[in-house]
This record gives C-alpha cells, structure tokens and sequence, in this order.
C-alpha cells in the first residue's frame, strides 16, 4: 500500500524562506526514488512552521531516500536553521482526490 | 496562492473504516468546488486515527466546500463516529513535486 508521512519542522526566526528552498530543491531529485507527491507549505500565522505533505510508493522507498548522499547532504545544509521541534506521522494510504496514479 | 490543509480526526473504536468511506465519497464530489487534492491516510500505529491532506485553490474555496449541502450532510453523519479529537493546520503552497497544475 502507498505510504503517507505528513512532517512539520520549526525554522529558527528568519531562516524559513532558506530551509524551504533547500526542501524545494530536494523535490527534484526524489521522484526517481519512489516519491510521487511532496508538497512544501508554510503557515500564514506561524511564521516559523513548514508543514510537507509527501506520498512514496512503499515505506521502505521512503526510507531508502532518507539514506541518500543527497538527501542526507540537503539535511546537513537545513538543520542549523531549524530549531529541532519536529513532528511526524506515518500513514497508509486509502484514497482520495488528485492522488497519483502510481498509488492504484 | 494555493491553499493546503493538513487535518486529523479520531474515530471511536471500531468506527474508523465508516469514516474512512464518508471521507472517500465526499472525495468525489469536490472536484467542483476547487478541491485538487484530498489524500485520505491512516495510520498503521494508532487503529483510530485518520488524517487528511488537501490542496485548494484558494482559502475561500475550503471554507465555502464546508457549507455545501453535501458537505454538511456528510459531517453529519460522521460526527457521531468520531470523538471530537481534531487537528488542523492552514498552510499557503509553496511548491514541491506532484503539485497538481491548478497550483500554478
């Protein structure tokens, strides 16, 4: 089954428009590991919060991306902007509107 | 810009998966009412969690789906389901891969 994780991630004060264009460059290079639906946002009235919504095609793809040069060399370029309050959830996906067709 | 929304809802024991398909079949008609993506998840951890990620095209979009005929019939009926635990957060889009094109 298609696996869902929904993140948010807290920016030291001035430095969220950074980590958010280190976060959009790593799209780019995740759709060849198994990820078919990463999307960035950020909260209107929480000006330190970044929230990424993500689809993979299985956990384990998810996993495997993490272990990555480059994804683990984007992580290394963000982390001093972040402040380390992290959230996560993983999910199973069930359905739904606009989902990509790699999850049928 | 683009609207997100990142929610969660608890069901009561056992209730998850009636949700689950109230969810699902308001998926199919908000299409029409600006919705681009609604990806239904659930979580493999905890048997009464669900979460949901949408994509608007715009603030007013959401809030006026949520007073739809149809809208409001379904909270209706999952509302007794469900044990008033929510979460939500209101982001702006900022990009990222598989956006769909409405975004742009």
């Amino acid at each position: 089954m298609a696996f869902g994780y929904v993140g948010s991630m807290r920016a030291r004060p001035g430095h969220r428009a950074e980590v958010v264009a280190i976060l959009l460059e790593a799209a780019d290079q995740i759709a060849s590991a198994g990820c078919s639906l990463y999307v960035v946002g950020v909260s209107e009235t929480d000006p330190d919060l970044i929230v990424v919504s993500e689809i993979w095609q299985s956990r384990e793809h998810h996993a495997a991306s993490l272990r990555l040069p480059e994804t683990r060399a984007a992580i290394e370029r963000a982390m001093p902007m972040l402040t380390g309050e992290f959230t996560g959830q993983e999910l199973s996906l069930v359905g739904g509107l606009g989902v990509p067709a790699t999850l049928s």
